[in-house]
């Protein structure tokens, strides 16, 4: 993996996006502000009448880019018959998985070196037109897999126009092989569902007395367990070889754990190893998100408790990383936990203090 | 489960706590604020000179409550070491684990109507008498366990003290069976962190270039894997007959899905049944969550954002249930993810678009 934020390839003028969901019409939004020629377009003619619409730009005839936002099964056959129809564009698809879309294009009509696949890091939490926005992918990762097959190479007018394209939506271009993007995607993305999937599922054994009882660490271990089923079931089918041998190691960790636990022998080593994976995940800006302090604060729970915290954050010139806000059933005030460098919670810890703020030690 | 939010319990006036962490302490404080006497006791003495320290109370020789507040092993073993030297005394516990502690005490000296089972559900995210407040247990639920064995029932005044104790720090009374309490909270809170260990555990296959590319949804996924592994090796250990049919279950669903993958067959039913499951987990005051509506908003990372935003919350009257913020990496704009009310998130829509604010559509 290599990065070439430097790298902003060449401006081209037109386009065609097949597929008007969130990611389609963002990038068309993004582009028809930028003055370029955008046609959308959608087997849903609706879809594609509103997100027309909404980009509001003149379409050329022949555009020189057709960009591929359908679900990862459409690709190829979308690209071949787009390809008939127009031999000379340059083919750019931005699904999340890609080695599949790549092995499909090499046995369609379509060249491969004139298809470069992409994958934009963002947007997965909204659906549709209607909620797409031309700075969705402002500061985002943005992928591309400019190697296909054995070693070919896209042609380099195929590289600029996706280079461009990334650059021009405000992204930060991610250069990867396709196997080795669908292994890290598998990883940090396709892995966690599934596992918040399978957790959430065994919800279904406890009272709704019982649950009331749960506080955020369950919340936030199955939050990503409400995303759509439909998407979901296609990515990891289409991702299943990267996403197996991960399943597989998790449940012979899962086996092991439960042996131990019969046998009532140590489990710690499976928990300390969760530790230090956990530690692996960098935090904002590349920082190690462990280093982050966190600073617990009890607040009434009305309107304007927040924003008078906030306003304090402010004038103690300190910059909130991130928070988390806690609630029980029936309880009136909240725990609101900041996370900070350690220098910031400290300053904040004591300016809320002098401030008569229910402040709690930072840790 | 039964609730009894009313029954306030009779007052006693002095209390040795074994055990000066912060569940100990925090009891300690908030008891001596109220004038009683308090005594902190702990096996490492300098703890037990710091919880002192901080409560800052005059000891009673003989108190009328001894307040059990070690890990789960120790808890028979200073019950009847105390027993001996103060037989008059009640006998109260708040361990995470009710059952096996419950039946330890049946085989020590203690009589188990002296004794009083209880866990406070509060605290667990930060450790040590230094952070330890009066306040911890506000607003939160208590569990208290009045059966043992096989029907009896803790003397009258045992309860007493412990209802007065619940409800003196500002918790909700929530009466358990021991065995139903170790079920419930091996569902909704050791599985879920055993889940997130082993989970994060498999980070270790994945490079730091790929972990960069990761997003909220991993991070909150596995937030609850750095907990402390020594603590929680003795709470599984503890509850391992209540976790043993959740992980056995959850090890089969993980097999049936592995097996549906590698035959490319329909894995649909659990990505639904986790959904599900999912939406059972009620929300602030008993609400569930998948009520709240999800507001998007886009900010600049820097100082006062924040503030600003949640100025304009205050001044459009919308009660903020909850928040999410992301990062990418290298991003110097943040996604914050506001969870409201439907009528309360279409109001702020319409007052930030208003303001020129970047807002997303509600979902």
């Amino acid at each position: 993996m290599s990065e070439n934020s430097k790298e902003t390839g060449v401006e081209f003028t037109s386009i065609r996006i097949i597929g008007s969901g969130l990611i389609g019409t963002s990038i068309g939004l993004a582009l028809s502000a930028k003055g370029l020629k955008v046609e959308m377009a959608d087997k849903d003619a609706s879809a594609a009448k509103l997100a027309q619409d909404l980009v509001a730009s003149e379409i050329a005839p022949n555009p020189q880019v057709i960009l591929i936002a359908t679900p990862v099964g459409a690709i190829a056959e979308v690209a071949s018959s787009q390809y008939l129809l127009n031999p000379k564009a340059i083919f750019i698809d931005i699904a999340s998985v890609k080695a599949k879309p790549q092995l499909e294009i090499s046995s369609s009509t379509l060249p491969e070196q004139r298809f470069l696949a992409t994958h934009p890091m963002a947007g997965r939490e909204v659906g549709g037109a209607a909620s797409a926005r031309a700075d969705l992918f402002s500061g985002r990762s943005w992928i591309y897999c400019p190697v296909y097959g054995d070693g070919g190479r896209v042609d380099q007018d195929v590289l600029d126009a996706g280079l461009w394209l990334i650059c021009a939506l405000g992204a930060k271009p991610v250069e990867m092989k396709a196997v080795a993007h669908d292994k890290a995607i598998a990883l940090i993305s396709h892995l966690p569902q599934i596992a918040a999937s399978l957790l959430a599922g065994q919800l279904h054994q406890g009272a709704i007395g019982d649950l009331e009882l749960s506080g955020a660490g369950l919340r936030d271990s199955v939050r990503i367990a409400a995303s759509d089923p439909d998407l979901w079931e296609e990515i990891i089918l289409s991702n299943s070889p990267a996403i197996l041998p991960l399943l597989i190691n998790l449940q012979s960790d899962l086996q092991a754990f439960i042996a131990e636990l019969q046998s009532g022998r140590s489990i710690k080593s499976f928990l300390s190893s969760g530790v230090a994976g956990r530690a692996r995940i960098p935090g904002k800006h590349g920082q190690i998100a462990r280093e982050y302090t966190q600073l617990p604060i009890v607040i009434e729970d009305k309107p304007g408790q927040l924003a008078a915290l906030f306003d304090e954050c402010a004038t103690a010139k300190v910059n909130v990383e991130d928070l988390t806000i806690e609630h029980s059933p029936g309880q009136f005030t909240g725990l609101i936990t900041l996370a900070l460098s350690n220098s910031d919670a400290l300053l904040l810890q004591q300016h809320l203090e002098g401030s008569g703020w229910n402040v709690h030690a930072p840790r």
